[in-house]
């Protein structure tokens, strides 16, 4: 019943890539080494690879789900076929970094892979993301023993990765965790304790699974500071590299979720288990923080390709199904001509759009930060915003979803629910909404006295001039829409800078402050798009709906932005 | 794991029934019969009844559910005799009208209690709620033979019943119904034909079940006129009331829904199934129109109540979590002190609080409006207003509920994620939220030229003036934001009055209206609790929750009035 196809949105990132931000992204990235064109085949062919292997499983990823049998995780069939295909078609590789052995590219693509990825299948996706993690924290701080070992195992995609943060205890407030490590004769370690919540924890895709740990050490001090990371693999490794013995880490459960049944997600037991440091002693959660941009970014592709899919499939049912009289047509209509099926489909894809479209200029702003100290604050600023709001705006889109369907969208059958349940863990995992929002409020304006934020709000100054000299309505309409709403983020930026001395003000309103600056922000991308558009001729119908988008963006979403400015400017209700 | 009592909110019920409103509402509905105190007193004990009896069935229903075995629907072990206490404790009969032979409670003790019975198990109630629907429609326009042999069943809760509306062509549109009624020479009817959707349309909770279906007659009109609407029971009734054969009526599946499991959602078959006329033939859909009030303000009260236990179990978990440091305090301290979570906890028990003083207010007016035609047109105008906003924003509410408890949130053990999963239903079914705002735009405002909006913004500025004569810092906020709250919506109102010649602008912006005015509804209902709470001493420490819970719907949610009137001014974007 369900329509389970996927088509990856190709044409978008064509325009992110080479138009939309006046400069053909992926060449400045490279050097020229790859071209905007050279990224669109890159995104299509891993659209195809999507459509093809990965997006078929994710129904049955989520009916029958992992399951432990046996003290030993079983995904559905098909699961570990996929897995290998996708290793082998070079996936997992291309996008680990040239330093640790990967093809590194560009962070542009990355985006628009990792959209397609989760688009296709989010509980798959996971199991390369928590490898993709774990490549960025190996390679920042391993010793060349592990790298060898186990870093070049995880970037062929042989070998997959997980990290073990959370304890029962110990969620958001990881200084409280519990796990030792205790130095042995031989110079490893042996871990034991109980982590909770470990994503791809166990799984039967790939013969081995790398566990990053974080535990503390005798003698190290309290709280986060007496952290230290260390790898322990499922099964042990031999000199020679080939798998050894069973490790001593067990999986003793698995949780029963709302969402990504596909996904393992695992309560694991550490007795005596053979651990090896990673980087220096008490340098664990710097050893974390090194994968955190990377990680957040990717949830919100996750976000992004999860509430396309949501997209893709209520368009395809309002187009389809007949129902109900239009205003002035004769005979009963497609429910996509409805005024208001309409508007749940525009306020959808107007809301992805401008979610991909921050996710490919985030992840670009990433990577050109590495080598220009001027935009690192910028860049930074950017991912608690993209993470925040992304995921958080595209678990109402979820549910845009299923209203579009009427009664079918509460029919399991039907796939849309399932959008709604998959998302909902986005806005928790990698850091909840609060996380990302005091990180953003205390670390990334307060504490720069909001020059990143001004940063910001000077490219959008920009942008309504440009729009200001085209001659066309909607530009018009965008650059009134943005000046006012620009206006409005000025303040709200005063007024948090203003709590600099109140902290709990700060705090209690840095949600509403991050909501805004990314509804801001998802204004600008579309701002940006209405020039590139009118930068040609703009006569497709490719270019009339983006106009159309930009209009209902502006018309539906941005004014939000000024209701935040108002709760913001309150401080903390008491 | 999961924390499953329920409280139900009696205290929030006594102010409501007893100052909110500055007349004690019971009284006035009753002619003095009953009061605001013998009101809380009922709603206490339907509250305990309910955290004792119906409450523990929340999780089995949901995990167990309903199942078809050989053509029969079975409930979990629990449901029939929980059902029929409900009956014996006579909570059936309390809230049927008088006319049916029911005790007539007022609308604003209904209110109440339909929250309650939904808010201890959503799944539970909608047996009752069903069944509460049909002794409406019966009442209104059954023949003395279909009121003594089925009515009176109704109304003492030995039998249930259902509605039988949508077939898989005919959803929203119901003049597409195929659904044949045939009469016989005995005078009953043969009905043939396809029902979905049919909640609770087979159970074993009670001996017999009575369908009331919409059908078509030979030689009807096309479309809704040519509806008729008929009785079939599951079992048909004999001479002497004693229950004789199996009727042609089966259920041929059930549905695998996103929630309320433990309600069975079914298709049923009718095939030379026998029926009876009720009313006129030709007048079927007005026939159902005759319970839609009530219909639509119950599920009102199941939003409500679904969010309010939402609210209640994760209030209660951020109160025993500890978890990271408070500024300014010593050591870890519960969530709840955490700024942010103490935000999401407020933004939804004021949420929660405006949709139950709205409950109360729809439901007393409508039953004001039945001896006053000055204020039936407000009463309609109310009905849509409270189903739309408070199904939609009670979905975001319970969706809050699952971020207060973090990664917990998410596994299905702890029970938050039941209520995102049970409540996504609500803005669906008795009429989506478009259909709820087109009747809102088309037949509530624009036909009366705004004049029920204005009696509304009419009542808030008396309330504003109120407030202006407290001398009190909230009341003062209070009345700022009431002033341009209701200054934005009158402009509103009168942007959809100019669209009543071109009205796909007008359904293009019909549910950011909705909700524009069910938000500004809340605030005002905020609003009289500030003046309530002022025109006593106000010490107690609920009293000053009150004025915190008012003070942060204005700073939180009334804001978003303005984003909204931004959004209807613009019309269609095209």
């Amino acid at each position: 019943m369900a329509d389970t196809s996927y088509t990856a949105p190709v044409d978008d990132y064509s325009f992110l890539f080479g138009e939309a931000f006046g400069i053909d992204v992926v060449a400045r990235a490279t050097g020229g080494e790859l071209t905007a064109e050279d990224a669109t085949e890159i995104v299509a062919g891993a659209g195809e690879f999507a459509a093809s292997v990965i997006a078929p499983l994710e129904t049955v990823g989520d009916r029958v789900g992992a399951r432990l049998e046996n003290g030993e995780v079983r995904l559905p069939e098909g699961f570990a076929e996929a897995y290998q295909a996708f290793v082998e078609a070079g996936w997992v590789t291309a996008e680990a970094p040239v330093s640790a052995g990967g093809d590194g590219l560009p962070g542009a693509i990355r985006a628009g892979l990792g959209e397609i990825w989760n688009g296709s299948n989010a509980a798959f996706a996971l199991c390369w993301l928590l490898t993709a993690g774990q490549i960025h924290a190996l390679d920042a701080a391993a010793s060349d023993e592990i790298r060898e070992t186990y870093l070049t195992k995880l970037v062929s995609g042989e070998w997959t990765g997980t990290m073990n943060l959370t304890e029962p205890d110990a969620g958001t407030d990881l200084g409280a965790i519990r796990t030792t490590a205790t130095q042995r004769e031989d110079g490893s370690w042996s871990i034991r304790g109980q982590k909770i919540f470990i994503t791809w924890g166990d799984h039967d895709v790939a013969e081995n699974i790398v566990h990053l740990v974080l535990a503390r050490t005798p003698g190290a001090p309290e709280g986060a500071k007496g952290l230290s990371l260390f790898v322990a693999p499922k099964f042990l490794v031999n000199e020679d590299g080939s798998l050894g013995e069973r490790n001593g880490v067990t999986t003793v459960s698995i949780e029963h979720k709302l969402g990504i049944h596909g996904s393992p997600t695992c309560v694991l037991a550490y007795e005596d288990a053979t651990g090896y440091l990673v980087g220096e002693l008490g340098g664990g959660l710097a050893g974390m923080f090194v994968m955190m941009n990377s990680a957040r970014a990717g949830m919100g592709f996750q976000a992004t390709g999860i509430a396309d899919r949501a997209y893709q499939e209520a368009a395809a049912y309002a187009a389809d199904r007949v129902q109900g009289r239009v205003l002035g047509r004769d005979g009963r209509s497609p429910i996509a001509e409805h005024p208001d099926v309409r508007r749940l489909l525009l306020s959808m894809s107007s809301k992805i759009f401008a979610m991909r479209a921050l996710g490919v200029y985030a992840a670009d702003l990433l990577d050109r930060a590495e080598h220009d100290e001027s935009i690192a604050a910028l860049a930074d600023f950017f991912v608690p915003v993209l993470k925040g709001w992304t995921t958080e705006d595209a678990v109402q889109t979820t549910s845009e979803g299923i209203q579009v369907y009427g009664g079918m969208g509460f029919i399991e059958e039907t796939g849309a629910a399932q959008h709604y349940r998959d998302i909902r863990i986005t806005p928790i995992y990698e850091g909840t909404t609060a996380i990302q929002s005091n990180d953003l409020v205390g670390r990334k304006v307060i504490r720069d006295g909001g020059a990143a934020a001004e940063q910001l709000f000077v490219q959008i100054d920009a942008t309504i001039a440009a729009l200001r000299g085209n001659d066309d309505p909607v530009a018009a309409r965008t650059a009134d829409r943005l000046e006012r709403a620009v206006a409005a983020s000025r303040r709200a930026t005063a007024d948090v800078l203003g709590f600099a001395d109140s902290p709990r003000d700060a705090y209690a309103v840095s949600v509403p402050y991050l909501l805004l600056l990314g509804t801001l922000a998802g204004g600008w991308m579309h701002g940006l798009a209405v020039n590139a558009v009118l930068a040609h001729d703009a006569t497709s119908e490719a270019d009339a709906a983006r106009l159309t988008s930009a209009d209902f963006y502006g018309a539906h979403h941005l004014p939000r932005v000024h209701a935040l400015a108002e709760t913001v400017a309150g401080g903390e209700v008491t």
